[in-house]
């Protein structure tokens, strides 16, 4: 998705706005990253002008916690969405799961309100769909979106379909009012997310509004999908017809802003909540490029993100920047442009991006890669250290799930978690970014990195205050039965009774 | 290494020149392509001033018979660059090799002498060492570089260094008068060879003579090696500082054109002769992006290249080509741009791209990936068949020889020779562009694509003449002991008597 910011900012006290695109592409999927078919000139020309980040991350290997990092600015461990009932599972936001977003966590857009901003999300919200979850009791002014994924379960009356609300009400469901074709992948849901985020940003430059728009749309989830007008358009199949037409309402949404004549006070961000699914591969996965594996998994493929910075005028046009970013940065920046500060009564992980993206500075930090309650790695320069190795297990493999499909790295894309605590797996991201050749433990390059690493996190794990784990229970009771306004569309559905239990995560 | 035609072209009647660089580097080793540390900024500079081809390709996955391509725009199998000493076997041309280009191939710098151009050759040769294969017995008026690949014997009497040659004579040898530190990496040869470049580009300018310049560096070979001022210089350790020397001498080439005022009579091309070689990952090998394997396969990351053509006010700035190119396509569009037609008493396999740099054109054409005297696979449009798979034997592998490290693709990344020849394996290289996942033989669009690829493979095998191998035989006494100049520098060795026999290639 994207999110636009318009505030007053430190910098020019007119109108201003900015954003971030946030959906499910991996590294390796735009032409500026190197993929072959080279078919995203929109977001060429975004980098172009903007800024590309080439080491950026997102907080985890799967979608809800690291949306809920962004919006939060905090690590999944401490926001609690993750998991506890196993050790180091990789867990979401189904239709069933008991939990959510707490009312404790300040989100990105309840700050931006009071410092007078409209807020509106479009897409995938992602962050829990019971009623105290709603993305509108959370800061946001306006919603067209979904609160879950659009997958299954495909127009089966025995479970409901997922939802698709404005603002406080379902308006319709998927398969049923909102269609997906999954024989041609057809759905014209990229076209309403566009349409919805071109008026939003035309009412509010009308209005003289600074907003937060967080555009968060899912064609390359899979089921993946495209408009008629983008099938069979790409050389990489479907999935490429998809990125095709974000790419091309990417380009929609930024000559809109440059010709409501708002470009030079947006700030726009793209990049990814977690890296390509390489399950879904060949026909509804994309590529992480040169990485290791993909999503679920802690290696650079789950993990790594594409990432442009846009704002003309202010970040220099061509810039190039090595900082070690992550989607939790965006919080800390974007509440910088609004002149805000970032709460100072929790930890908060983002850092401030501005001073890299307009000063071209580089600020030294780690990065964490967590899988549910466990820190598998970290990142300190060029270095990456493993403390858990996994995949994913025996069992799972065994049944074809595959997260590093032709990808086989001995002792390190283990199918048994493997932990490494005592001597960490040391790899140096510039010389091997595909995690192929671990150092030599007796190295002296090993002992120098890993003296650096292991201050860095021990401090790290001594001050860590878990956050209280979301999504731990499942409960069939609390799907999208009836979601408010449901009486109206005469979609209501009969809940069965309560029966709560523990959500089973075998990742 | 880069080569520059300079001609009386058929666009513009005055002073013209052109150019391909030719080297061991990957298709991902470039920012433009996709390299995580992006360290290529002159490359990508060229690449944004001229077009980028991202389905190029080389003729065979080893140095030798690629080279031999270039020059000659014909399949190793026809020009004689390979062997049959056993089935499918890459085959080069190392110190004890007793073949050669033969004297009934025709070189381009042959052909283009006729139209009145000065050519020279500033590197690795490659094309047999032996007298009757010297490069100024083949067209070329100047040369200043070695014969053979810069490896070995490393300064044991017992065996001769590779001579380093100015024109007929050699000066001096590798690792004697030519220093290559193997434990710093260090030496000086790019710097030697750029400004030779420099001179000779001065010198034709100034007599304005047209010329054809083949730079045929090697730093990025094992043993990897760059000046001081580049040591340490890179993310990616010694590899990557002698990518960014690379780097760093293509801009000085480019910009040297430009203030000399023939760029835009300059026709540049930047390529390499082979994938690179991820047996000598990670500190002196390279990166194909997200293909798979390396150099020794057939595989895209063995013979898919990086690959540039730069000729301002020409080529328009900032292309992109989906062409199906081939290093052979640089011999016909150098005769072309000289107003000069290519043999018609062979078979010919390069193509003129002029029409594609010049016009946009696309032009069908398929692309054979041979290894030895084998047709392993075949691409045609996006579809690429696998006739044969091989990696290397179990017992190569065994040895810790690994053309694939970190990948591994059951049934494709094969450790013995399989045949699929009534079978093909048939890979989607726009879906798939890393060859994991092979289309179902049932399948309509397996049908459908085999129909098509069967009857170019079948016309191709039908008018194949191969020609005589000239990979086949070795004996140490045909050594460089005694290169012509030895006696002035005493640096001449005993050659050992004779005893010719047959080469061993294990892979």
């Amino acid at each position: 998705g994207i999110c636009y910011v318009g505030s007053e900012t430190l910098w020019q006290r007119t109108f201003t706005s900015f954003g971030v695109l946030f959906l499910q592409m991996g590294w390796g999927d735009l032409g500026a990253f190197g993929e072959p078919s080279k078919e995203t000139p929109n977001l060429d020309q975004m980098a172009a002008e903007g800024m590309l980040f080439l080491d950026f991350y997102t907080a985890n290997p799967l979608c809800s916690p690291s949306r809920a990092a962004l919006l939060t600015g905090r690590l999944p461990v401490r926001n609690g969405f993750y998991t506890t009932n196993a050790h180091a599972r990789n867990a979401y936001t189904p239709q069933d799961i008991v939990g959510g977003i707490q009312d404790s966590e300040l989100l990105l857009p309840e700050l931006l309100k009071k410092a007078g901003y409209i807020n509106k999300i479009i897409g995938k919200w992602h962050l829990g769909h019971r009623p105290q979850f709603h993305p509108l009791k959370h800061g946001f002014d306006e919603w067209f979106g979904s609160p879950n994924c659009h997958f299954g379960p495909y127009d089966n009356r025995e479970l409901p379909n997922i939802p698709v609300y404005r603002d406080w009400e379902m308006i319709g469901r998927y398969y049923e009012d909102f269609k997906i074709d999954l024989k041609t992948g057809e759905a014209n849901l990229t076209q309403l997310y566009l349409q919805e985020a071109l008026d939003f940003i035309s009412k509010q430059q009308a209005s003289q509004q600074p907003f937060f728009l967080y555009w968060a749309i899912d064609a390359t989830h899979a089921p993946v999908y495209a408009s008629k007008q983008f099938l069979g358009t790409s050389q990489r199949g479907l999935y490429g017809d998809a990125v095709r037409e974000i790419d091309d309402s990417v380009g929609k949404i930024l000559r809109h802003l440059q010709q409501l004549g708002i470009s030079e006070n947006t700030f726009v961000f793209f990049t990814s909540d977690n890296g390509a699914a390489l399950i879904s591969a060949p026909k509804q996965g994309g590529s992480n490029g040169p990485f290791l594996c993909g999503k679920q998994t802690t290696f650079e493929g789950g993990m790594r993100e594409p990432a442009i910075a846009w704002w003309p005028g202010h970040i220099p046009a061509g810039g190039v920047s090595h900082q070690l970013g992550n989607v939790m940065d965006l919080f800390t920046t974007s509440l910088s442009l609004a002149g805000l500060q970032p709460p100072s009564d929790r930890q908060i992980d983002g850092i401030d991006l501005l001073p890299v993206m307009l000063q071209g500075k580089l600020i030294d930090r780690p990065i964490f890669y967590y899988r549910g309650n466990e820190m598998m790695a970290v990142r300190v320069g060029l270095y990456k250290a493993h403390y858990w190795t996994w995949s994913n297990s025996w069992e799972e493999y065994g049944k074809g799930t595959d997260f590093c499909p032709g990808q086989s790295v001995s002792g390190v894309t283990t199918h048994t978690q493997e932990e490494h605590t005592y001597l960490p797996l040391l790899f140096h991201l510039g010389r091997d970014p595909g995690e192929k050749f671990p150092l030599s433990f007796a190295s002296e390059e090993y002992q120098r990195a890993m003296q650096q690493i292991t201050g860095i996190v021990q401090q790290h794990k001594d001050t860590l205050v878990p956050g209280e784990p979301q999504l731990n229970v499942c409960d069939k009771a609390i799907m999208n039965w009836s979601p408010p306004g449901c009486e109206k569309l005469g979609k209501c559905l009969k809940a069965p009774e309560s029966d709560p239990k523990k959500c089973s995560w075998p990742h």
